[in-house]
């Protein structure tokens, strides 16, 4: 008998990750295409995305029969049981695209939809970091501070979406910096690379520490991969940053450990490449920190599916909601 | 056809609540045994729970047959998927006790253990505030601050079973006051009766404000229950307190709302029952501080179920984990 398979996209504001797997999350085949834009209503690009399956599919001898599923991951708030997008800005769309119902018009076949921290922490779940265990959580530096939770093997949407949206806990209470969602205070204020320069900008004047990255800071050109490799060589002035970063995610993983209480807390996204240094320092900070018998056999570890985590996620969907729920 | 039946037991330090329950969770019978703690390994205690729930099921017409499972809620660190309590100070268990085992040996009945702050929360969920939604957290605030957190309708018991033991997370910086778990600043420290105890002793040198408490404070015999009534009759030192631990309260609640985003954040325990004035200050604070889009449709309750939640969440063992699961 032929075996079945698995379409995933991930789908980004430039690009769209694009895989077919077979049942057990096994990658078959993976490329991607280009993120069209210029459509509101999102139909234009999910055709494109359809085309691009059924094309590659058909070159590798299969056909829609042989699809269990297609799991989808994009960049905005979604309502999972639907799988309607409540707008996504990177992608255009203003307005909510119920992604699933044109998906599967499409296809016939079963559609999932999520957004993109959680399809990474199930791809990290199923086949990175987290191991399959049924208890993980990601915490993704970016620009932003994501997030993504599986309890008892399903992910955390909460009931109204906001579910691991652990970017916006609010761990600077003198909130100094102000947040994209309009409070202030917010982790992602002081612990994302946008909150990396927020705090070099602010200890900068206060500290008589020497820095290399002085003509930076005074450019006003300084980024946070700056700040990681300056502390790399050991400059104090990048360390003293790193350790206050380090100090608010060992924060929150403090709060996952007595909340979720996840065996892996997985750090991820563009900042986690820093790698040793970041990881490290969490670690430290984290049992200084958190409620000790939270801490037994729990693990700190860098992700490690770097940009295709959401990809082998939103297979992660079919796999998590269809195939293990039969 | 008879109908089928649970059995369900809370076991406290001083009593155990028993009651037998229809599979809709239909208080059939409830009463209370006193809880011996004579005997270090369990035994003795489990037999006496097992004999009450014989006689009383027997004097109501049913047989060991008809019990679909037995439910237990016990004060202690559980281990689910096993059902051993690793120890439990308040019955004298020093070491581990196979609960579910020793229990399914004497009804030959399937057994389920959990701690008693997950219990209540899943007994709120069924039959209190919870209103049957699958996501909810429960508060609880007695002499520490306990929880238990409900996603997709699971209780959230994590890797190592830390999982809802939100008394943990730290939230007083300062770390003023020395928690039993050996940290310090936890909201246990600020937020449980005996935080209140803590701000009212902290704060009553800084400040100048008159207060009826004054006789009592001074006396060392103000308990948080003085501080609720004094705040309601209008005391301003009450009401400095009161709002405090709110403010700390609702910083918890709005972790909730970003991690595992529960419709209801149910407030339980002892001093749940200061009522309004302590459910009122929760809300406005709450509102200040939580990500905007996780507040929309979240509600802040009141536990209705008082002492009987663990007993009916006991009994809501036996329906979500084997009558829902069928």
């Amino acid at each position: 008998m032929k075996k079945k398979i698995i379409f995933a996209a991930d789908i980004g504001g430039t690009t769209c990750k694009l895989g077919i797997f077979d049942q057990n999350l096994r990658c078959i085949q993976k490329w991607a295409i280009n993120t069209d834009t210029s459509d509101q209503t999102g139909v234009q690009l999910l055709k494109q995305i359809h085309n691009a399956f059924v094309e590659k599919s058909t070159m590798l001898n299969y056909q829609l029969e042989d699809v269990i599923g297609v799991g989808i991951g994009v960049p905005g708030p979604v309502d999972f049981e639907t799988g309607v997008v409540r707008g996504a800005v990177n992608l255009n769309w203003p307005e909510s695209v119920p992604v699933a119902k044109i998906m599967s018009g499409l296809s016939g076949r079963p559609v999932f939809v999520d957004n993109d921290a959680n399809v990474a922490a199930l791809g990290e779940m199923h086949k990175g970091s987290g191991q399959n265990h049924s208890d993980i959580a990601m915490i993704t530096l970016g620009t932003g501070v994501g997030g993504g939770i599986v309890s008892n093997g399903k992910i955390v949407h909460g009931h109204n979406g906001s579910g691991a949206e652990i970017g916006h806990i609010r761990v600077d209470h003198d909130q100094r910096f102000k947040c994209n969602c309009g409070k202030s205070g917010c982790i992602e204020t002081v612990a994302s690379a946008t909150g990396v320069i927020n705090l070099v900008h602010y200890y900068h004047p206060q500290l008589s520490i020497q820095s290399q990255l002085l003509p930076l800071i005074n450019d006003n050109s300084v980024s946070a991969k700056d700040v990681f490799e300056a502390a790399k060589k050991g400059d104090l002035f990048g360390l003293f940053i790193v350790e206050k970063v380090s100090q608010y995610i060992a924060y929150l993983a403090s709060i996952l450990s007595v909340t979720s209480n996840p065996k892996y807390i997985i750090v991820g996204g563009g900042m986690s490449e820093a790698g040793h240094i970041l990881i490290e320092n969490i670690k430290t900070a984290y049992q200084q920190i958190v409620f000790t018998p939270a801490q037994e056999g729990t693990e700190i570890l860098q992700a490690q599916l770097g940009n295709d985590a959401g990809m082998v996620g939103a297979a992660g969907l079919i796999k998590t909601y269809m195939i293990e729920k039969e």
